[in-house]
C-alpha cells in the first residue's frame, strides 16, 4: 500500500468476513507508512491492540467484537451446543479482554456480544454465530453513527473559517470513521469550511504529531502542530476559536479523563474566554463514577519521556520521571460535552442525566420496533 | 573531562588570562558528556554563541565581555595610540555582537566594554586594556553577586521540603553561577531544605530536560522532569508550592517575555493559586518597554518541532509548524518578580519603578566611593 494514499479511504478497523480476517490500519507505522495488516489468529488479535496497532477507545472496542465473532465462528465450527459452545466463548473472550484492561470499550463491546450469546442460548450454534456476527457489525455501526452525531451536534458550535485546536488524537484512527474531536472537521471540509485545525503534538506518545495531523492532512485541513506549550501564544494571538478534545471517561458531574495535557489546554482555554468541548459517545459517560476524583490514572513508564523516539537519551540517567498517561480536567473548565443525543451544559449533574435519558429513551424505542 | 564530574564544579564559563583563552562548557553535548573547550580565536568565540555551545541571557553576556577583552588584547600588541586602537576594537565588537542579535545580555557587555574604552581614551593602550579586563571580570562578577541575591530573595519564599516547578534552564548554565530560576534551590539545598524540584522538558528544544535536570541532579537535588503538559496533574495533587522561571525581557508593566510555555505553566499555576515567580536580575528589565505587546517573538524552524532529536521524522512531511521561541506571561499572572535589589509585587508599573531606583541609587553611592 503506498505511503501516497490518503488514510482516509482506509478504515481504521474492517471485518473480512468471507476471509474470517481483520483488517486495521497498523497505527505504529504512522505517519511513516500507511500500511494495513490481517488479523486471523486471536493471537495475532490480541498483540495487535496489546501493541497499539490498532488504538483509541471506540477502534478498540470494534475490533474485539469482530475478534469475538471470529472466535465464536471458529468454536462454532465444532461446538454441537450450547453447552459446549459457551464455555469456549467466554475464554475466548477473558481472554480477549486481558490484552488492555483499561480500555472501557474493549470489555463493553465484549460484554454486548456476551449478552447477545445468552440471548440466544436456546438457538442453534450457527444461528448464534450469525446473531453475534450481527452485534459485531452492529458495534461499528453505532460508532460511525455515532461520531456523525458529535460531528453534527459540533458543527453547530463553530463557523467556516475558524482555528480549531484537538489535543492527542480522538479522529478517525480512534474510532472507525470520522472520530470524536475530528468529527466535526471532517463534516466542515465535506461543507467548505475551511477551518485551521491546531494539533497539540502530545507529548510523550506524540499521537496528536504523528496521527492527527497525517489523518487531518490527508483530507485536505489546513494543519499545523504546535507544541503542548504553544497552545497560549496561539490563543492570545486570536487564532483558536474553539478547542474539540475526546475522552476516556467522563464522570456524572462532568469532570472528564482524557490524554495528558487536556487539563492544560482546558485551563489556557478558560483563560482566554476560548469555548472548551469534550466529544463524548455516551459509551464513555459514567454515570456510576460521581467525580473526577474517583478516576484512576494510568502512570505509564519513564522511558517515554527519556528515551523513546530519540537518537540519544533526552535526560540524565536515573532523573526521576512523572510521566501519567491521562489527566482530568474539571468540570467547571468545560463549556459543554458533545454526545451523539445532544450537547450537555454546566450543571453537567442534570445535563448529562437528561442527555443519558434521552438515549435510554431512544434505545427502548428502538428495542419496541 | 570524565562525564561523572558534577557539572556544579565547573564554571559555565571562565577567563584564562594566561593563555588568552575562555573556557567553557559545550552544552551541545549536554546531557550525554560533560566537556569543556577552549576559545582562542574570536571566530571560535562567535561560533560558540552562535551554535549555542554557551547559551543563557547572562552566559553569553560574560562570553562577550572576556571575548572583547581578548581582542583589544590583540589590538593592543601593536596598536601604539587610542586612534589606532579604537577603531580595530569597534570592528571587533561589531563582530562579536552580531553573533546572536535577539539576546539582550549580549549587546549589553559589549557597550559596557564600549564606554570603558571611551571613558579611558586619554590614557596609554596597555592601560585601556587593562581596564577592560577589570571590566569584564566585573560582568562576571556582578552577575554571580545578582544570582546570589535572586536565590537569598528567592528563598525567603518558599520553605524546606516544598516541591518547586521550573520551566526551560535559566540555571547555572544560563548564568556563571547559581542561575536564577535555579539560585534559590541551590542556596536552599546548601542549607538542608530538601525542595522537590520538577523540571518541565521544554518541548521543542528540551533544555529542561537535558540542561537543568543534569545540574539539578549533579548538585545533588531531588529532580523530576515532566513533559509540559502535565503541570496541571501536579499542582493538582498538591506537588507544586512555587513556580520559579528566569526571563529573557520584562515590560515595564511586568508584562515577561520568557521561553516558549512560560505563560502556559503561569496560567495553570494561577488556577490553582500555585505562586508563580520570575527570576529577574535587573539587566533584564526593560522600562523603555511599557508592555509585553511591544516584545518581538523570535519564530524558530519547523525542524525543531518535526524532527530534531528523533529517529525518523516525528510529523508528516509538509505540515506546518508554529514554533514560536518565546511567549509573554501577563503581569496579572506573575505572583511576584524577584531581582538582585529585592522583591517586586504588583502593581508593577510601581514597584519596578521603585527597584530600579533602588538600583540606581546603589550604583550611584558604588560611583561615589
Amino acid at each position: 500500500m503506498s505511503e501516497k494514499q490518503s488514510i482516509m479511504d482506509i478504515d481504521t478497523v474492517s471485518l473480512d468476513d468471507e476471509n474470517a480476517q481483520i483488517v486495521i490500519i497498523d497505527q505504529t507505522l504512522l505517519p511513516y507508512e500507511t500500511k494495513t495488516i490481517r488479523l486471523t489468529t486471536q493471537n495475532q488479535i490480541w498483540d495487535a491492540i496489546y501493541t497499539l496497532q490498532v488504538r483509541g477507545a471506540p477502534a478498540i472496542g470494534v475490533t474485539a467484537g469482530f475478534g469475538l465473532y471470529l472466535a465464536a465462528r471458529e468454536i462454532g465450527a465444532h461446538a454441537k451446543t450450547f453447552e459446549e459452545f459457551y464455555p469456549e466463548f467466554v475464554k475466548a473472550k477473558d481472554y480477549l479482554d486481558s490484552s488492555r484492561p483499561t480500555a472501557v470499550n474493549l470489555s463493553w463491546a465484549l460484554n454486548m456480544l456476551d449478552k447477545v450469546a445468552l440471548k440466544n442460548k436456546d438457538k442453534t450454534v450457527p444461528e448464534i454465530v450469525e446473531a453475534l456476527h450481527k452485534e459485531a457489525v452492529r458495534i461499528q455501526e453505532e460508532d460511525i453513527w455515532a461520531c456523525h452525531k458529535l460531528g453534527e451536534y459540533g458543527l453547530t458550535l463553530v463557523k467556516p473559517g475558524d482555528g480549531l485546536l484537538t489535543h492527542c488524537n480522538a479522529g478517525k484512527l480512534a474510532a472507525t470513521r470520522y472520530g470524536m474531536a475530528t468529527a466535526p472537521m471532517y463534516l466542515g471540509q465535506e461543507k467548505g469550511y475551511n477551518f485551521h485545525v491546531y494539533c497539540d503534538e502530545t507529548r510523550p506518545v506524540l499521537q496528536g504529531a504523528r496521527l492527527t495531523a497525517k489523518e487531518l492532512m490527508d483530507s485536505g485541513i489546513d494543519t499545523t502542530v504546535i507544541c503542548d506549550n504553544m497552545s497560549s501564544s496561539l490563543m492570545k494571538e486570536g487564532k483558536v476559536q474553539a478547542v474539540f478534545v475526546g475522552c476516556d471517561r467522563v464522570a456524572a458531574n462532568g469532570d472528564t479523563a482524557n490524554k495528558i495535557g487536556t487539563s492544560v489546554v482546558a485551563i489556557v482555554a478558560k483563560h482566554y474566554g476560548v469555548p472548551m468541548y469534550i466529544m463524548a459517545p455516551t459509551s464513555t459517560i459514567d454515570m456510576n463514577t460521581k467525580t473526577g476524583d474517583q478516576i484512576k490514572i494510568e502512570q505509564r513508564k519513564p522511558e517515554e519521556v527519556t528515551e523513546m523516539w530519540y537518537k540519544k537519551r533526552m535526560a540524565p540517567e536515573g532523573v526521576k520521571v512523572y510521566n501519567p498517561a491521562f489527566d482530568v480536567t474539571d468540570h467547571d473548565l468545560i463549556t459543554a460535552i458533545v454526545t451523539e443525543y445532544g450537547i450537555a451544559r454546566p450543571p453537567y449533574t442534570e445535563s448529562l442525566k437528561k442527555i443519558m435519558e434521552i438515549k435510554a429513551k431512544a434505545m427502548q424505542e428502538q428495542g419496541e420496533d
